[in-house]
């Protein structure tokens, strides 16, 4: 049976659209006057020696960014869009990324090879240089990798009679890459994207525009002779050993082809161990998108390489092949409004047709079905093509004011909201700022539970779990467990010598009445021992009445069946965040605030801090917008003030009461000028309940006294597990200090030691 | 100002009971003949050399269990009686504890002095068995330790002019000491509980019955010419220094006395470091009270204490301690129901009335005006003191017959509900099973969260916290974290190539029904993704139509925002306990159900089955009671039975559908019986999660299979962290296995290597 009598027979729900996906960009590093970088790859990023994400290609400024396997088309970009980010906001700010596949105006000599360490690839290139070119190594594009579903093939081979799975999934592959080259000429008419070269580009003249450059033989493809066969894989395999070994191809990968197999570090292992995945190498750069390649590109791809399995193979596969090479030629040389040549268009209703029937036999939706209508509409009307859509941009035969605004706009876009990750939004702040952290320092990452906050961390063959970005394997299970409970934290806390407030724990009314002569001439809070949401509090700064004494035991005894009566302890209070027994932050936090000029009113106050870009909604910003609802304004109306008054010169009036960052409240970085002896005070208290990354809570009545363990001058209210990192970072006052690149350093020591090479 | 007076400033609500408390008690260990016993001192305890809490005393027989201090007397209380359940179960079933002062019958040759590692201690044994002969050494008895409260000690230095608190402390604590000395009759007559010696004890006649041979000359008491003067701290410390160096003495613990300062290392170091509390060591066994002691004894002479703090201090000590050694030498020698002579009358008026100041200044309520109230009448009336109590049970001059019966009650006692620890019965019954292996280890506890099951667990200087009985340091924080989360825990289980169900995870009922053509064919398993109480789970043995399968998606998700769908797996599921790589526990669960005989009823086997020792509610035992509520009757109505219908001879009828334990279901321990290719992949399972104490619950459906990673012939459903233990230690089936010593021997490994030393 044919593989196209195979897919007939599969049942329509048989999961067609199952398969993994990865993308790989091109892009080079350009000064924001367009001009090619001549700095070095920067060194903020993990080596690439190692760097599964960020790499170079064939130039130091050459930038390569590569995905990691996606189950859908959707999660490829996804992953596209972040490691962009990465890359956007590592570069300099001096420089932007390039959207074009045909570089800006370049000298041969501007351009360096990459300066890796490994020998063979500096090597390489050299050689690559010499033998082709600086400038053509200069083209960047987009290669879309595609591995067929599991259950899509294994269904496919539960149909054939077939018994060897990899024999079945070769022929698959090869099947599908002959028809890809055969119509490759689709790829070039629908999504070519280099219809000009800049001057001096080429040394010849050249008819432009065109529709690609880059997928015509002006792009870097192999010299002439080098011909190999796709008519069965041996012949393939031999034929670029051969190559290789008469010296006319220095390695496998010097064999540029619109398509290659992949998935074995040698190809003759593609015989007995099998391809897992093609590589399609002919995309052009999508300028109009910032990561270079759209959703329907990347959906209408698939489509056509499934429409290539369900098209017949070609008899006389070389010879075909050799047709559709010289007809993808035509058609990328072509002026991008000419109409399709006729032997194109004769094809053309070859893959409608099997386009159409994939649609009907496997019942795809309206998206797939539009999908399909656009491709045949392109294919009447050129005007719809991606390099007809270039045409009004091109001046004076460049596109370089073009390429250089979107690029531009591209890199303003990647430095808002630098506290998020783009594409992953909805994740918790501090989990984002480390999956940035891992990328840029080029450690795999794995999301395996998004609404948890679950993240799989490796380097070669160390593996690390990250929930919530700092619950990690360096701390132990007790512990945490400890600091969550209030009555344990203070006994380990005071048996260690560390200062907590006095109290006690009841669980009855009876034994908290029984307590009050002990207090009854003391400032004190009574709490639920579990503070959720700080509900149920009750804090006496005069001495309590035994009568109010017992209301406030009542209200903490509605939300908890444990209730602390605790010593109220005057003072500021300090969030000092601790990893690993050093204080790396000190954070202050006031309750929502505004202070005024004398011109302004509260309400313009309030708009114009909110306007803090780090100001946002729901926790996915470090700072909330400050609210004038009822609260706020019932603040205002007790200390005598509507959001219309204007607030006097340097007068400071609170919206708050409370502190929390949650309710509009300011976070104050302190963390250079909170006096070391707090500072190593705090470390010792976590490392005293052996806690790795820890949140420590101090009231500090006198910052200016000196702490020390005999008279420390302040007093532990709490031990935060799991603290929160992106506080300290992105604050509404003061630097802000980094943190979570520090927890990725001590999780993967090796790599810090790996940074200073290449 | 003298004490008194600094007591009558305070202020009523002052914590004049505030108090730190700590109890020793000597026993005997003699066969079930009243034998003393020939055998070793039990080796499953740990090593004499640092267990804290059981040791022995001048005998190897001779068992000293003591307490860690306590804040109160019932805590005391309790703590011994843990103690003494750990005792009474590593001594041999066939020896108890003997529970009087005075030894049963023995010949001095019959003594062996305990086999210390300690050669010190050997050597001072060997020393006073010399020179005090070895029988008056097996006399044992209770020291009862105390030290003032905090708070209290405070409140009384505030009240005085004093400015030196370590001096303060110490000139309460010797006017302590001195009253007690002067007052120790009183002690003897109320709670004197020596009244004969058996046969061959004494070479000489002696009267008999008395109060108290222990508490007289005859007792242990130093050589006459000892002589140590209690007039002022320095004298007494000077005195004893004197003795030793003379060579009357061999060390500062050999001069007996009923009250010892405590708190130093040498007595010197009370001058300048101070005295931190007291020690009364002239109680005798109370053989009516399984610990020794009784709750109203700790809390009169509690009170007894502070009014000899209240009394006025003697003028002439040594001279009036004379007087009292000599009044409490008549007193202890006299018949039990001999009324007080005059002298002692005289004195009881001074003591009641500082017991009702004491009760009216600091309005202390019913319990302690009661206790005043009973230890006035028992002066008045001999009939109601210890001593007498006991003339009832002395047979032909011997008490053998009753101390005998009384050792075997309690050693029965300590054998019911073996799975639990005496006193703590509120506890898990994990979290009590580890206390009662630390404490038989010699760990040093402290229970820092009784409702949490947060414990402190040290050796030296090695600390370990433990929650819920295996919640520990070994395992790391984020290894929990993933197993509590299904989705994680079967993404890294299935990259480490273990079985787990195929299936996903939905976050909302479209994406759920696009996954319908995968499964229709399938056995199939809904449920939320966290399946709290079991709600919300729908399981189709058969594939589900389309209409059914929404059904459970809606179920599922009306218990949770995400759900799972996984293929059914059919087979039993075992679950195995995991501990640092190593499978230690296989158990089978199965629902509630009795086997029949062909001769009782339903409900008579379900009576029958909760006879069961291990039977009880509410997880407070290791299964629980077979109820016979309507649906176990609906199920039974179901296979067509009644409770009163006779079950045929081996016919099985469940009562339950779920084979919770908590339902009345049974443990069946299968450890032995599993083949051990299912137990190390199990263990390896564990192991590349990361974790050191884990649950694995396996499908099996044929347990024939040897499983091999390649081949498992099993599937993993779930790993759970913090297992429950117990379940598989007390089983209603097959022998049980011992996890918590395991557990503890893992937290501090250094404790194994000492254990065959003594």
């Amino acid at each position: 049976m044919t593989i196209n009598q195979l897919l007939q027979k599969l049942e329509s729900t048989s999961p067609i659209l199952q398969a993994n996906f990865g993308i790989e960009r091109e892009s080079l590093r350009v000064d924001r006057q367009g001009q090619l970088a001549q700095t070095p790859h920067p060194s903020c990023l993990g080596a690439r020696s190692f760097h599964p994400y960020i790499q170079t290609d064939f130039c130091e400024f050459q930038m390569e960014l590569i995905t990691p396997v996606a189950k859908s088309t959707t999660e490829a970009r996804r992953l596209l869009g972040a490691i962009t980010d990465v890359t956007g906001r590592s570069i300099s700010q001096d420089e932007v990324l390039w959207p074009l596949s045909m570089p800006p105006r370049i000298k041969a000599q501007e351009i360096q090879v990459a300066q890796l360490e490994n020998e063979f690839e500096r090597h390489y290139r050299n050689y690559l240089a010499e033998k082709y070119g600086t400038k053509l190594q200069a083209i960047s594009g987009i290669h879309y990798n595609m591995e067929l579903g599991k259950d899509l093939v294994e269904a496919l081979f539960q149909e054939s009679d077939q018994t060897d799975m990899i024999a079945f999934k070769n022929a698959l592959y090869l099947k599908l890459a002959q028809n890809y080259l055969r119509y490759r000429w689709v790829i070039t008419y629908l999504f070519g994207a280099a219809p000009i070269a800049e001057q001096g580009f080429f040394d010849q003249e050249v008819p432009e525009p065109v529709r690609s450059f880059r997928n015509s033989d002006h792009g870097y493809v192999n010299k002439e002779e080098i011909q190999v066969s796709f008519d069965n894989l041996e012949d393939y395999v031999s034929d670029i050993e051969t190559y290789i070994a008469n010296g006319d191809l220095i390695a496998e990968k010097e064999f540029y082809s619109a398509v290659r197999f992949r998935g074995q570090k040698a190809n003759r292992s593609f015989l007995d161990k099998g391809i897992t995945y093609l590589e399609f190498r002919n995309f052009d750069l999508n300028p109009f998108e910032r990561i270079g390649i759209s959703q329907t590109t990347m959906d209408t791809v698939h489509l056509l390489i499934l429409a290539f399995l369900w098209l017949d193979s070609p008899e006389n596969v070389d010879q075909v092949l050799a047709q559709g090479h010289a007809l993808n030629e035509k058609i990328a040389l072509s002026h991008p409004l000419e109409p399709l040549p006729d032997q194109a268009m004769t094809e053309t209703k070859d893959i409608i047709k099997a386009l159409d029937q994939l649609v009907q036999h496997f019942g795809l939706g309206d998206y797939h079905q539009d999908l399909v209508k656009q491709v045949k509409a392109t294919f009447a009307d050129p005007k719809q093509t991606l390099s007809a859509q270039l045409l009004p941009y091109i001046k004076d035969k460049s596109l370089a004011d073009f390429a250089l605004n979107k690029a531009l706009a591209y890199q303003d876009y990647d430095w808002t909201a630098h506290y998020a990750l783009k594409g992953y939004e909805e994740m918790e702040l501090s989990t984002q700022m480390l999956l940035f952290d891992a990328i840029q320092k080029g450690i795999n990452f794995d999301i395996l539970d998004e609404q948890d906050q679950f993240l799989k961390l490796w380097h070669k063959d160390h593996v690390e779990y990250v929930k919530n970005g700092n619950m990690t394997s360096k701390d132990n299970y007790v512990v945490p467990l400890a600091m969550a409970n209030k009555t344990v934290t203070k006994k380990i806390l005071a048996d260690a010598g560390f200062p907590v407030p006095a109290g006690d724990e009841f669980t009855s009314l009876e034994q908290g009445l029984a307590y009050y002569p002990l207090i009854k001439n003391k400032q004190i809070v009574v709490k639920p021992k579990s503070t959720n949401f700080g509900l149920g509090i009750s804090i006496f700064q005069e001495p309590a009445s035994l009568e109010n004494y017992q209301k406030a035991l009542e209200i903490a005894f509605a939300e908890d069946t444990a209730v602390l009566v605790e010593e109220f302890i005057p003072g500021t209070e300090y969030r000092f965040f601790i990893l690993d027994g050093h204080c790396e932050a000190v954070l202050l936090r006031v309750a929502a605030n505004v202070v005024g000029d004398g011109k302004h009113t509260i309400r313009e106050l309030v708009a114009h801090k909110n306007a803090n870009p780090l100001r946002g909604h729901d926790h996915r910003s470090p700072l909330e917008i400050i609210a004038l609802g009822d609260i706020e304004q019932l603040m205002l109306a007790q200390q005598g003030y509507t959001p219309d008054d204007i607030l006097p010169d340097g007068e400071k009036v609170n919206l708050r009461r409370n502190s929390n960052i949650s309710t509009g409240g300011d976070s104050i970085d302190v963390t250079e000028t909170m006096d070391s002896s707090y500072q190593e005070l705090a470390a010792a208290m976590a490392t005293s309940m052996g806690a790795w990354a820890c949140g420590v809570d101090l009231i500090i009545p006198d910052e200016t006294q000196i702490a020390s363990k005999e008279n420390p001058h302040c007093t532990c209210i709490e031990l935060n597990f799991n603290p929160s990192m992106y506080m300290h970072t992105y604050c509404a006052e003061g630097p802000g200090q980094a943190i979570t690149p520090k927890i990725l350093d001590k999780l993967f020591p090796e790599l810090v030691a790996l940074k200073h090479q290449n």
